[in-house]
């Protein structure tokens, strides 16, 4: 049995306080991802303009909202020196109680500011993995406060399943979502609730050809790892969390992959056309839906014409992004 | 009387087809907008996110579909090089009849090429305020098109005043609403619908101090004009017209200026914490919000609590924006 159902996601949306993200439309998009003989129209789910800038704070809100009073009063741990460190520190602040964020000495200053600026305390070590991990478990074995992972933990998972329940509230009739998917945690929410509301609907994962663990994963049916983690979507990098290998089979319909140029070209359309910054890793479900051959052959086939885009976050470096533009315009 | 009523604009809500754009919140700029005994909430009026990437669509629309058909037929001519440009050729397009633009030759060929998207025709002409009007008189009087200004016009500033409407009914007691103010249709329609369904609301204009036309009819009460008309604020440059100047006396509150060096500060702050991608003119009431000493104090004098701020649009030229902010951040 799954241990996240569609009864933990709906009382994750009852407890948490996180804004309902508007969904945006753009004819010019719409016409990008059409093909001649297979009409489309994307909804754009703006998880760009959750609080902290992305989805994460939902599964950190819920984490936290279920921790005893007990368990709360030692606070929260985590390593994490992305959108999750954020999350994390706002959902303990507005509990009131301690996080520590577990971060690289190689974080660049802008996203301790941010963690800093939202009351967390930051613990910094060298950025390697086995020893961000060990550092985490130094505070939380002295705090004990708890370890709340950005992903491969149920609760998170559920709150992240509750931007699918907003999704279809927003927009009638979708025939298929696409989800970026990097530790999984979104991907499993997000299918699990799809499919109990609407079981025709068709769930698909998007991924960067440079970090194809979960598309290699899908296909063997095995556990795939990517030895180099490298790509413009930074929020993608990590591999296929436990709890989502062993969930994604049942509920995912498909995995594409797309490459760097294909990404930073969707991002730069989100900006352009649409007036959203996006992060990179926003954009790429933007890329499938735009690019890929093998996805337009599917819509085709199974005749879906409206398709829910997560654009899941907007913490980017303005000026680098507009650096990227640049160069790939030449 | 006024030209234009409450009526006209209710029917030009029923009339046009726009986006509903969303109403977006943000606590930092919360926290920034608040002194510690006059805290302030505000509420953002996403018209960047509304179709041709602004506000202008509003008006556009409702003068177009006001046309008899047999004026219709003809066409519709106006010159600018500017977001009414392409309000006014994708309205046109919707209502299948030819829109004729007048563009100076220095128009860069993004604008050019968006306005070609919508299947609107070009007339090229010297960059000179006189030939521009001249020519576009011409193309009137070959095409018996009607001329469909981007400001001066009542229909358009009904289309304008559904903004107001929106939202009014979007967020429940607002104390006050600052609206940028260039020729001064948004306000003028703005204003007469805030007015219309809230008389205790309070109105205000944000103008750049570059181009202060505004601020300095309103005080003096008398047509005051720019001598240069020069900001980053490239929406605004225009002098008040001949409406907006006979209506803003009797449904405007107050008029406050800002510094380039503001406007592109607030213009970065909400590109990277609220994750739009506006214009500058849009970001000029957002620096009235933030750093305006004199509209903080009323705000404070008045109880003020409750503030809409309307981001108008965000047809923006990416690379040069991030630009810019690197330049102010020196």
């Amino acid at each position: 049995m799954s241990p996240i159902t569609i009864d933990n996601i709906i009382q994750a949306s009852e407890r948490i306080q996180v804004h309902r993200t508007p969904v945006q439309t753009c004819t010019t998009m719409n016409d990008l991802a059409s093909e001649p003989d297979a009409p489309v129209e994307l909804f754009f789910k703006c998880e760009l303009l959750q609080k902290t800038g992305s989805f994460k704070f939902r599964g950190a809100s819920n984490a936290v909202a279920l921790l005893s009073d007990q368990e709360a009063a030692n606070g929260v741990v985590t390593h994490s020196s992305g959108n999750h460190a954020q999350a994390l520190a706002l959902a303990a602040r507005n509990r009131g109680i301690p996080a520590y964020i577990v971060m690289p000495t190689t974080t660049p200053d802008i996203k301790k500011a941010a963690v800093l600026g939202f009351g967390a305390n930051i613990i910094e070590c060298q950025p390697i993995q086995a020893v961000r991990e060990k550092t985490a478990e130094e505070v939380r074995s002295k705090t004990n406060a708890t370890l709340i992972h950005p992903f491969n933990n149920p609760n998170v998972i559920a709150g992240q399943g509750t931007i699918a329940l907003e999704l279809l509230s927003q927009v009638k009739d979708l025939d298929a979502i696409l989800i970026p998917v990097g530790g999984g945690g979104m991907l499993t929410g997000m299918s699990i609730a799809a499919k109990a509301l609407k079981p025709g609907i068709k769930v698909f994962a998007a991924e960067p050809a440079a970090v194809d663990d979960t598309y290699r994963s899908f296909i063997e049916k095995r556990r795939a790892t990517n030895e180099v983690a490298k790509s413009v979507a930074d929020g993608l990098l990590t591999n296929l969390g436990d709890i989502a290998f062993s969930e994604i089979h049942k509920n995912v319909d498909g995995v594409f992959i797309v490459s760097e140029e294909e990404i930073i070209h969707a991002m730069e359309l989100v900006w352009g056309r649409m007036k959203l910054c996006i992060e990179a890793s926003a954009a790429v479900g933007v890329a499938v839906a735009l690019y890929n051959k093998e996805f337009k052959e599917i819509v085709k086939k199974e005749g879906i014409k409206r398709i829910g885009v997560v654009l899941c976050g907007g913490n980017v470096d303005l000026v680098k992004a507009t650096e990227l533009f640049q160069k790939y315009r030449e």
